[in-house]
C-alpha cells in the first residue's frame, strides 16, 4: 500500500507552501512584507526564516521552513524505538505563528512536518555524505501537523468556519481522522497550569503513517492547503474591526497564555530549546508585545469574560 | 554540632523578612502599596503573597511567603534519597521578585528557603496531624537560597556593591563559601539557548546544611538580611535618572530574557507549575510589559551593547 518515501517531494511541497502563504499574508495585510533570514546548522541542514513585523494587520508574522538532518539520532529521541538510536535522520517541516494587530482578530498557528530515519534516509545533496551504520534498518518516517486558532474576542461562526474547513481537509482520508485530530488538538494545546485551552483548537497529528506513504502525504498536503481558507476569510472579516485600549490591553494580557504554552509546555519549543536549535527561529512564535497582571480576572458577563465562559471551554463546534 | 531543626523559628525569621522587605519597598517606592493575598493548598499549608503594582519605583514587586506540607514525598522528589520517598514534608520560603520601572534600575531577585522531611518533621498546628509511616526515618532537611541582580544598563560600581554586600554576608561562615555560591549563581541563572547570563549573578546555594542546623539558618538568615542592604541604595541611587522611550524599549526587550529563564529553566517555578503550585505566585515573577523582536542585535558600541559585552560576562566583581 505504500511507496517508498520520497523526500524531496515533501520539500518541494514545503517550500511552496511557504511560499504561497507568505505571498497571501502579504496582501492580506496590505503593508507588511517578509524579510528573509536563511541559516545553516554546522550537524547539517538549515532552514529560511520569514518574519513580517509592524505591517498592518500583522503585528508580527513569522513563516519558517526547515530542513535539519543529523547522522546520529541521540537514543532521548527514540526512547519507545530503540532500534532507531544511532540512525540517520532528517526532519522538514513549515511552522507559522501569526500575531494580529487587532484584538478581533486570532492568533493563529499551523504546522506540517515530516521525520524520516533509518539507513535509507536520503542525506540531502548539500550536505556531506552520511556515514552508514554497521546494521541498517528499515527506514521509519511519519508525517506530523495541524493547526489552531487562539482568539481573544470570540466570534461562534468563526470558530465554526475554522473547524468545518479543518474537517473538510481530514476528511476524504478516513471517517474517523477529523475526530481524533480534533481531540488530539484539545489535549495538546492545554495549559494544565491553569486548567485551560490555548484557543478553539483545530487538528493535531504526529506519527502518522498508517495510510503509507502516498495517502499520507497527501492527507499533509491537504492539512496544509487548508490553513489559509481556514484563516483568511477570518482576518478579513475582522481586521477593521473598530477596538480601543481595553481591548488591547486584554488582547496583550492574553497573549500572556502564548507565552507560558510555548515555553513551558510546547515539545517542539522545548527539545529545540534545550538541544540547541535556533533560538531566534524557535522564538519567532513569542508575541511582540505581553502583559502579565497579577490574580487578574475578568468582569463577569464582560466580553472578556466571554472568551473564558464561551471559547475557552472545549466543544463541538459542527454541531 | 547541630542542634535540632526548629522549624518555628525559621517560620517566624521568614515573615518577619516579608514584612520588614515590603515596608522597605514601600518607603523606596513613596507611592505604591502592598496588597495581600493569603491562600491555602488542599494538601495542607499556603501562604502569603503580596503584589504592589503600578509604583511610582516598581512597576511590579512581589514579595511571597510559603509554608507548605505533604504527608507523603512524591518519589520524583527524591529521586538521589530514595529512604526519603512516602515520608511527611514541609517546605518554607520568601521569595521575591522586583520589575522597576527605570530602565536604569536593574530587576532583582532574591529567595530563602528550608526544606525538611522525615518522621520528626513536625506538622503545623494549623493542619491535621501527619500520619507516621511505618518506618520512620532520621530527618532530612537543608536550607537554600541567594540573590540577583540583573540589569539593563549597568553600572560597574553597583555590580561591586552587590557582590561586596553578598561577600559580607556569607564570609563569616567559612572562607570558601562566598566563591562557591558565586560560582553557582552564574552557574544556575544562564540562559543555555542563548548562551547568556541572566545578569551580573550574586549568590546561590541550595541542599545547603554542612554547617548543623543552628550555623546553616543563621547563614540564610545572614543571607535573606543582605538583600536591603545590597539593593537598595542601587535603587535609590538610579530610579530618577531620565530616560526615554529608546531605554524603556530595550527594557521591555531584556524583559523577555526574564521570562525565558523563568519559564524554561527555572527549576522551582517549573516544578511548581507541573506539579500544580498555586500559578499567580509562581507567576507573579513575570515582568508587567514584554517585547519579543526576532533577531535583534544592539549597535556596536552602544548602551545597550555595553550590557552583553561588559555585564553579561561572567566575572569577578570584586578585584
Amino acid at each position: 500500500m505504500s511507496a517508498a518515501p520520497d523526500v524531496s517531494a515533501v520539500k518541494t511541497y514545503l517550500l511552496g507552501l511557504q511560499d504561497g502563504i507568505c505571498a497571501a499574508l502579504e496582501a492580506e495585510d496590505g503593508g507588511g512584507r517578509f524579510r528573509e533570514d536563511a541559516w545553516t546548522r554546522p550537524e547539517g541542514g538549515g532552514g529560511r526564516t520569514r518574519i513580517l513585523t509592524d505591517g498592518a494587520v500583522f503585528e508580527k508574522a513569522g513563516v519558517a521552513f526547515s530542513h535539519v538532518q543529523g547522522t546520529k539520532l541521540p537514543p532521548s529521541a527514540t526512547a519507545h524505538r530503540p532500534e532507531l538510536a544511532g540512525q540517520p535522520w532528517e526532519a522538514l517541516g513549515v511552522s507559522l505563528v501569526l500575531h494580529p494587530r487587532n484584538p478581533y482578530v486570532p492568533t493563529a498557528h499551523a504546522n506540517v512536518r515530516f521525520f524520516i530515519s533509518g539507513s535509507s534516509a536520503p542525506s540531502s545533496p548539500a550536505t556531506p555524505p552520511v556515514p552508514r551504520p554497521p546494521s541498517p534498518v528499515t527506514p521509519t518516517w511519519w508525517f506530523g501537523g495541524g493547526f489552531d486558532l487562539t482568539p481573544y474576542y470570540g466570534f461562534e461562526e468563526d470558530a465554526a468556519h475554522w473547524h468545518r474547513t479543518a474537517r473538510a481537509a481530514v476528511a476524504p482520508f478516513g471517517v474517523t481522522l477529523h475526530a481524533r485530530m480534533k481531540k488530539a488538538c484539545d489535549e495538546y494545546f492545554f495549559l494544565k497550569h491553569r486548567g485551560e485551552p490555548r484557543g478553539v483548537g483545530g487538528l493535531f497529528y504526529d506519527d502518522f503513517n498508517e495510510l503509507g506513504f502516498d495517502q499520507s502525504f497527501a492527507l499533509t498536503r491537504s492539512v496544509g492547503d487548508a490553513f489559509l481558507p481556514a484563516y483568511r476569510p477570518i482576518v478579513a472579516e475582522r481586521k477593521a474591526t473598530p477596538h480601543g485600549d481595553r481591548e488591547r490591553q486584554f488582547q496583550l494580557y492574553r497573549r500572556g497564555r502564548y507565552v507560558e504554552f510555548n515555553l513551558v509546555w510546547d515539545r517542539g519549543t522545548l527539545f529545540g530549546l534545550q538541544s540547541g536549535g535556533r533560538t531566534e527561529s524557535i522564538l519567532m512564535s513569542l508575541p511582540p508585545l505581553v502583559r502579565w497582571d497579577y490574580d487578574w480576572k475578568p468582569e463577569p458577563g464582560s466580553p472578556e469574560a466571554k472568551l473564558y465562559d464561551v471559547f475557552l471551554k472545549p466543544r463541538d463546534w459542527l454541531i
